[in-house]
C-alpha cells in the first residue's frame, strides 16, 4: 500500500516546486515515487507527472469552448475533474510506487473550499495512509499577523481535507536565518506571537491579546517544518514528519514488499 | 465622508449578487450608493459599476497578450491593479455617495491572501469608516464542519483585511428554515457546534471536542446575519449590523450634509 502525500497551500506558496523536490528526495533515498498533477490549469511543471489532470480537462480549453472567463474556467475544470474521478482513481491506483504525491491546483480556493476538491482527495486516497502538507511562504509569514492568518487558513483547510496536516515553511533561502528562528520560536512560546499580533492594528480589531493567545495555543500545537525546495534544505525533517504520520516514524519504511518497486 | 462596505467571501458565496442587492436596499431607503468592481476577471455583473477595475486591467487580455494561463492571469491582474492604485483611488474618492460598496475579486485567494489585495483596500478606504462583510453560502454551511472551516477562514481573512468584519449567511431561500435556525443556534451555544464538529471524522483529526469548543467560542463571539439577496430577506438586519460598525448604530444616518447627495 503506497503512502499518499497531499500538497496544499495558497497560490505561490511553492506547491509544485516542493512536490518536485520531494520526489527527488524520496528517489535519492531509494523510494519509488509518483506525482499526480491535479491542476487542470497549470501551464508549466518542473516534474513529469505520472498522472495528469490536464489529460482529463483543460481550463484553457474550457475558456475557449465554453466561453468562460478565467474565474469560471478554473472552477468548472475542478468540477469536471470530479466527474471523472473514477477513471482518475483507476489510473492513480494502478501506479506502483512507495509514495504518491498529489499536487493540488494553483489556487487552493477552487479546490479546498468547494465541494469537489475534498471529494477528489477522499476518492484518490481511499483507505491508504496519508498526510497533507500545508505550505506557508516564509516571506509572507515574516509579518506576525500574516503568520497568524496563515495558521488560521491552514486549520480551515485541514478541516476540509481531513488528513493529519503538517505545516511547512517554504523558501527559507529567501530570508535571513533570524526570521526563521523567530517563526520557530512562536511554536515554543505562543505568547511571543500573540503579543506581536495584538500590536498589529489590523489583527487586533477582532480579539484581545489574551484571546489571540488562546486561539494561537491551539494553532501552534503542531510544529512547522522550514524547507527550501530549490536548495533541498530541511527535507530530512520534512520526511521525518511525514513518516511520523504515515508509518509511525520508521525511517524509510514502506509497507511494500520492496522499497524500490 | 462616505462609509465603505467591503464584500468578501470565497468564489460562489454570492458577493456580486449581495453587492447589487445591498445597493438597491440602500437606494430604496434614500441613501446614495456607489459600487466599485475590483474584479479584473469578472465577465458579467448584475449592477452597473461606478468604478470598474476592468477599465484598468483585464485578466482575459493578460492571458492573450502575456501568454499567461488562467491562474497566472488572475494573480497578475490584481497585482497590476495595485500598481494603478493612485488613479483608482482618485476615481473612487471623487464619487459623491453616502455608501461606497467595494465588490472584490471572484476568487478571494488572489486578493486576500497575497500582498496586493489588502494594499488596495487600505488605500481606497484611507481614514473613512468601513466594515467588511464575509459571505458564507448556507448550502455549504449546512454541514457543521464546513461551517467551522468557514469561520476559521473568515477569521483568517479578517486578520488580512483588518476591518471590523460581519459574517453573512447567504442564499437562505435555498434551504429549509430549520437549517438556518440550527446555524444561528451555534452562536448562542457553541457547544452544539463543537459536539457536531468533534463527531465529524475529518474535522476531529486535529483537535479534541474541548479544544474545538475553545476555538469556536472565539469564532462565534460575533453574530451571523442570514440574508437572501434574490428575495431581499434579512437586509434590515444586515444594514443594522453595518450601522453598528460605521455609525454607532444610528438608523439611516450619514455624515454627509444630505442623505441623498
Amino acid at each position: 500500500m503506497p503512502y499518499y502525500i497531499v500538497v496544499l497551500g495558497t497560490a505561490g506558496s511553492g506547491k509544485t516546486t516542493l512536490a518536485s523536490a520531494l520526489q527527488d528526495y524520496l528517489i535519492n533515498n531509494g523510494m519509488d515515487t509518483a506525482i499526480v498533477n491535479l491542476d487542470p490549469a497549470v501551464e508549466v511543471l518542473p516534474y513529469k507527472p505520472d498522472v495528469d489532470a490536464r489529460e482529463y480537462v483543460s481550463a484553457r480549453e474550457l475558456m475557449r469552448t465554453q466561453g468562460l472567463g478565467p474565474n469560471g474556467a478554473l472552477i468548472a475544470a475542478v468540477d469536471m475533474l470530479a466527474l471523472r474521478i473514477e477513471e482518475l482513481k483507476e489510473e492513480v491506483w494502478s501506479l506502483k510506487s512507495n509514495y504518491i504525491i498529489l499536487d493540488t491546483p494553483g489556487q487552493m480556493e477552487v479546490f479546498a473550499f468547494r465541494e469537489t476538491g475534498p471529494i477528489i482527495i477522499d476518492t484518490l486516497i481511499g483507505e491508504h495512509k496519508a498526510a497533507s502538507l500545508f505550505l506557508i511562504d516564509v516571506v509572507y509569514a515574516s509579518r506576525p499577523s500574516n503568520y497568524f492568518s496563515a495558521l488560521l487558513l491552514s486549520a480551515s483547510t485541514q478541516v476540509r481535507i481531513g488528513l493529519p496536516q503538517i505545516n511547512v515553511l517554504t523558501k527559507i533561502d529567501m530570508v535571513p536565518e533570524n526570521i526563521i528562528y523567530e517563526i520557530l520560536s512562536y511554536h515554543d512560546d505562543p505568547t511571543i506571537l500573540a503579543t506581536k499580533v495584538a500590536n498589529d492594528k489590523k489583527a487586533s480589531i477582532m480579539w484581545s491579546e489574551s484571546e489571540i493567545l488562546e486561539i494561537l495555543e491551539k494553532l501552534v500545537s503542531s510544529e512547522i517544518i522550514p524547507v527550501s525546495s530549490t536548495k533541498l534544505l530541511g527535507y530530512n525533517n520534512l520526511y521525518a514528519a511525514i513518516q511520523r504520520v504515515v508509518a509511525g516514524g520508521e525511517d524509510f519504511y514502506t509497507e511494500e514488499p520492496s522499497e524500490k518497486l
